[in-house]
């Protein structure tokens, strides 16, 4: 086996994506998204049909005790752990049809095109919907790919209670998806996981595929400006310690700082004027600043960079200030050998890819702990997601199912061909 | 009586002090300050008392469609009209015990002062409670003085509504206050107002009295900006349109324009960051621009500077923007013989007096517009108002309520030498 080419499979553009937009009745909604909150009745009617849809392919479908569903499609030798494709199909509330759902149901698409085929890798494959990935309804978000990397416990995610006070170990049980497998029980050989970028790199370029090289170290700062509050009217200009000035001039250094340790990014998302009146001189400003970069010795050096910024540039209004890391998620460099089958794999599908460095989270971050990892990028128009407008064609969702199918079937060769020699 | 020097009439600190504090149980809140909405029960029983307040010293009190009393002193030839002093007895929902309720209390102590004394004005004296003043349960501020001025008709005030949807003729006529005299219908000599600064200029100077020369004219312009949100992680710092930056850059220009028109000022004070979220560039702001200056002129050149700045700040952030001016408020100047009386009476009374401009509006603002009028400040605490905590001191009020009774002596002497020359 290790020395034959491998063989020419091609993935159903229009199976997958007729797959796609039948699926997307599970919670769609009147503007062309998807509402599919983990745990609620529509998740429930999506894994029926999920489980339902990989046992129609003779694999056998098993659940772990936060929820996490594996297909098992047998190989060759199936004394090897599998070999994993898997991502998510929870959604955003408001969210689109493929942040999450493409990467599990092109992982079908693979599965359906390798049973067609008749063809037999020779490591076990699994396909994975993991639960919980968006956060959405149960914080913290990718919460039960969490507890199978040994990162949360059972009992913190059972814990977890949504808004209305409703726990995720009751609704797991009532929807019926507290599987008896411990979490982590099974080792995986890999894990692969197509996404949309949810960024505008790809469309920006014009490539297809990103073969993702690990995912950005984040880190999320808390910062309170105080001055004082006063008329606008009766207060004159000198006699005034205007919160806001500080924070413009802040918002310009915390860009500054992502300028200068590029491909970081820095950015204030988060802002709050106090009191925020139109004739009040505002007092107080609340902000969180979101740094980020793929080398976490850089990342060190931005957030000096923004605690050294602080001083520097509030002291001169008279300005004083709190600042707190409220988070920190440490950057993830995924496995050279499997970003090489990706590569490979778009070179195959006549796609040109280029690497790319995930800034948002996955659950692959967190398998990244324990097996080997990679994502594979597809774009989305805009960069937008989270989203009912989400946006991938059906061209780039078949590209990115294809990559995944020639990824997964290269890493298996290449691991036998170890294996053998 | 135009030759015969002013009489050393002094005003009984003690007493002022007092009937602040005990009228302040009229809507006493528990932080020491004031809830007396316009038209509430409090406002209807510290009118009740301020009526009989005043009956007590012999005085008429009438009350006129829009519910302003005029307590009437008589003077030496009631066929002149009144020299009126007043402000106004209702507060913020959260307000103080001085704002409004100092210039009226103090005017009652002026009346006290001289029926005490027996001391007879040539014209006759009327203390005014305009109401509506805050504008903090029925839009606009200032809203019955408006009426009496001619700015607004009696139908208009009557069908404001407060946040319950109760319209302010009803309230007038629940609390008994809507009387039989046409607003404006009949003739004021001049209008002295006494209030706190409300602004920090006084104190920051260590001067007890400012004599004011006018009020700023004030314009509001709303601004929307707009970019494009994109995820913090994914999204590169070349490929955003980030709405916050141009904001930022904004808020600096009109802290510029402000400090190239001294004494005027500007300020954003109110702004929403959309869509505000830790993780999200942010692809819109929202924010209010207020400008003020005492010369209409330079107001518009400020007008200007800031139109001019709204592209050339926005442009090389890629940004897009809509700026509508909300309200405008043209400036106004007082009565230069009352402003000498203010300054003569502060002299007077032993104290340098420094002329001001008012930042705020006030029921002065709307007098001018049918009779000369001028205003006196006294000094607030850190200029704060609008605020449980404002605070004026027993010295405060007593140094504003003896230059009032004095200006209004010497205006009253002024115009008796005038036609009696």
């Amino acid at each position: 086996m290790s020395d034959a080419p491998l063989p020419n499979l091609a993935i159903d553009p229009r199976r997958l994506w007729d797959t796609l937009m039948d699926t997307a009745r599970f919670g769609g909604t009147a503007k062309g998204g998807i509402r599919r909150l983990t745990l609620s009745d529509e998740d429930r009617q999506v894994r029926d049909w999920f489980k339902a849809a990989c046992e129609q392919l003779g694999c056998t479908v098993t659940v772990d005790e936060v929820g996490n569903m594996f297909a098992r499609r047998p190989g060759r030798d199936n004394s090897l752990p599998p070999i994993a494709m898997g991502s998510h199909l929870d959604t955003q509330p408001t969210g689109g049809k493929f942040d999450g759902v493409l990467g599990v149901l092109a992982g079908l698409e693979v599965l359906r095109t390798l049973h067609d085929a008749g063809y037999e890798t020779t490591a076990p494959l699994e396909l994975v919907n993991w639960t919980n990935e968006e956060g959405a309804r149960f914080a913290p978000a990718m919460l039960a790919s969490g507890v199978f990397a040994g990162l949360f416990d059972r009992a913190y995610a059972d814990a977890r209670e949504d808004r209305d006070g409703k726990r995720f170990g009751d609704e797991l049980e009532r929807i019926g998806y507290r599987g008896p497998e411990k979490a982590g029980g099974h080792k995986l050989a890999a894990m692969f996981e197509l996404h949309i970028e949810q960024g505008p790199i790809l469309e920006a370029e014009g490539r297809m595929v990103g073969a993702v090289t690990g995912v950005q170290g984040a880190r999320w700062y808390e910062i309170t400006i105080a001055g004082e509050a006063a008329h606008t009217g009766a207060t004159p200009m000198h006699l005034r310690k205007n919160a806001l000035l500080g924070a413009a001039a802040l918002i310009q250094a915390v860009d500054g700082i992502g300028q200068a340790h590029l491909p970081g990014v820095a950015t204030v998302g988060l802002m709050e004027v106090r009191p925020n009146s139109r004739n009040v001189v505002p007092g107080e400003v609340f902000l969180c600043v979101d740094l980020r970069h793929p080398d976490d010795k850089v990342l060190d050096a931005m957030e000096h960079a923004l605690r050294a910024a602080l001083p520097k540039v509030l002291d001169p209004f008279g300005l004083a200030f709190e600042e707190t890391r409220i988070w920190h998620s440490p950057s993830v460099k995924f496995d050279a050998e499997m970003i090489a089958c990706v590569r490979e794999g778009a070179a195959k599908a006549g796609f040109e890819s280029r690497d790319i460095v995930s800034g948002a989270g996955h659950d692959a971050v967190h398998a990244a702990r324990i097996c080997p990892t990679t994502m594979i990028f597809v774009p989305c128009a805009g960069g937008i997601s989270h989203n009912e407008s989400e946006s991938t064609s059906p061209e780039e969702c078949a590209a990115g199912a294809q990559v995944l199918l020639n990824a997964v079937l290269a890493y298996d060769a290449r691991k036998a061909e170890a294996r053998d020699a």
